[in-house]
């Protein structure tokens, strides 16, 4: 490395502290305030070392680490878009590869291109890697969900089945239980005493 | 994986999620708000992944990246100390081993002792990996204030030269050059008219 390549390195990394100001619409399990995008990046992390030998998918958990630590820094200037948003803006794709290419073309030109190329691989979701990272970023909204009585379930009134639409699928493609087990969590919760249809138009069954 | 393992390592997930609202002395460099140790460790994990390649010393990247990732976990119970308080609790040593057997306890126990482990060897600083790992940990908050107008340095009333003591050997011990291009930015800090001797106590030269 030369010393104009670690100062590029450096300001990547300065710049992409701006991803602890992007707030996501899943809650701290805590309550006390929404979560933002760098600390789920943490969590996803940690979700995939401590889970990585639930998956029967041949995967390398050190790049599935790797995909997940990046996979949202495009939020820093293309915004975060919640799963249970149902019009998102519709240029959003071409925000995040402009997002892209502003943010990993500040580094070094060629750890710039290895970097998109494995964002790029998260989003296409079509590798085992990406497949189990994909899984885990969306069971881990799923548990803050269900540890804080709903979360944005009941912000968007989301029912029980669209739970299972919602999240099913892409928990199911990791390759392990971790549906089966998820799935309980989510019968529980729709079942508990706690949902109030009418004041969160949730459906009970 | 058993399904009660599983269950084991969901519960973990879930506790750490606290991490989130463990505050550090450190800035962020939009300077809205204090940083805290989830999204810190992400950031930390981030420069690991972007800066690997500019040490000398013989490291296992994906293996600092989990170290990184973790460092910061027994702060859940045993709280951040910063490193320009000069007193910390007479006792910390023993709450973070507290906090260790407690947190990695939740895991799988063969798990559980693998990642302690790698904790103790992170506290420890002996390995190349721990040293690299410890390197970052002490660079980050130093870019986190050069870029804030000097964050905890103005806060700490702290001068140049307690910087250099403070910061250069950990950073200097990770193997790279990073420590003299770190320096360069410290130097142009102290330097700079934003420093106000009057309001902050530091030293200009």
């Amino acid at each position: 490395m030369t010393s104009e390549d670690i100062h590029k390195q450096l300001d990547f990394l300065v710049t992409i502290d701006a991803l602890k100001s992007v707030y996501r619409a899943s809650p701290l399990i805590d309550g006390s305030r929404k979560e933002n995008s760098a600390e789920h990046s943490w969590h996803l992390a940690m979700y995939a070392l401590v889970l990585g030998s639930s998956t029967r998918l041949d995967i390398d958990l050190g790049r599935v680490i790797k995909m997940l630590l990046l996979h949202d820094i495009v939020e820093i200037d293309a915004g975060d878009v919640p799963i249970h948003l149902t019009t998102g803006p519709s240029d959003q794709a071409e925000r995040e590869r402009k997002a892209a290419n502003r943010l990993f073309g500040l580094l070094p030109s060629q750890q710039g291109e290895e970097l998109k190329s494995i964002w790029l691989e998260f989003e296409a979701a079509q590798t085992q890697d990406a497949k189990f990272a994909k899984s885990l970023d969306r069971l881990q909204p799923l548990m803050q969900n269900v540890n804080t009585g709903g979360g944005t379930w009941i912000e968007g009134k989301v029912s029980e089945q669209q739970v299972y639409e919602r999240y099913g699928p892409t928990i199911q493609n990791g390759g392990g239980n971790l549906w089966s087990i998820a799935k309980t969590f989510v019968r529980r919760h729709f079942q508990s005493d706690s949902i109030r249809p009418e004041s969160s138009g949730v459906e009970t069954k």
